[in-house]
């Protein structure tokens, strides 16, 4: 890419490239994955600090969830209403599983998404919103979440892994 | 700014632009204050859902004492070893008070940072990164910590403020 073709794409200053999005997503996933680690087999899909919450195995699945859906609509541009009925198993390993494939994915399939698709306003289910707030919220909701695992494993007595470790 | 200035700051595709930036810290600092808000003012500083943890109020002020720092380390560039020692009020009302003026801060100050400098590296007392890293940082932070005063809502009984809401 020249210079002349960044300056057309960007027409303001800029702060972030999409490596560095890569980078903090993945880095934010390890961290997910070492807390539901952390988790006792038997506690994992069904202990709660404070009912009505759900398991953190259940918020573990949604974090899989979004980030899947958020890497398909910026790999396709296609954001169909998503269909979240089907339950997935209440199982670690499958969990993890899943966990390790979208990684897999999203290091092979992310460096696809042209830059200037971030910018561009999306029609999702919830909302329009540019595609890089997509991004941003599926991050930010897995942060949200994994810090409720947190409380979830301190109330089992367990330490949970360093939050700056990534 | 002119197309060639913005071709000299930026070599690679960005995605963030500082007002971006700007915005999206300061929702989350609008959900946090809603947070606080919610508490009862006896439960803010003393209840915590899963001890050793902190009460929220005590989280809170972390918070808002990080935000200061990057805002003054972003603007002045002068990253200092903090000094946290000092206790602050265990009071809500003291605590909304140094919010909101923080978000006035934040609001005139943030823009005056030169938008090259995100991408440099900074020696800080936890690490030498790009400033862009500490500042978001403290958002993940924030965002860590909000989600823990969820449950400690919700183990209070008390309905939190939708996450999605900014």
């Amino acid at each position: 890419m020249t210079q002349a073709d960044t300056a057309s794409t960007v027409l303001t200053p800029s702060l972030m490239t999409p490596e560095y999005l890569l980078a903090d997503w993945q880095g934010h996933r390890r961290l997910t994955r070492r807390v539901i680690e952390a988790f006792p087999e038997d506690q994992l899909f069904t202990f709660t600090a404070a009912p009505p919450m759900r398991s953190f195995g259940e918020m573990a699945w949604e974090l899989y969830g979004v980030a899947l859906y958020t890497l398909e609509g910026l790999v396709t541009d296609e954001w169909p209403n998503p269909d979240w009925t089907e339950k997935p198993p209440h199982e670690k390993a499958a969990l993890l599983a899943a966990w390790d494939e979208l990684t897999r994915r999203m290091d092979a399939e992310l460096p696809t998404v042209p830059p200037a698709r971030y910018q561009e306003e999306k029609a999702l289910f919830w909302g329009t919103m540019s595609a890089l707030t997509t991004a941003l919220y599926a991050i930010d909701n897995e942060i949200h979440h994994r810090g409720q695992g947190y409380v979830y494993l301190r109330a089992l007595g367990i330490e949970p892994p360093p939050f700056y470790e990534r």
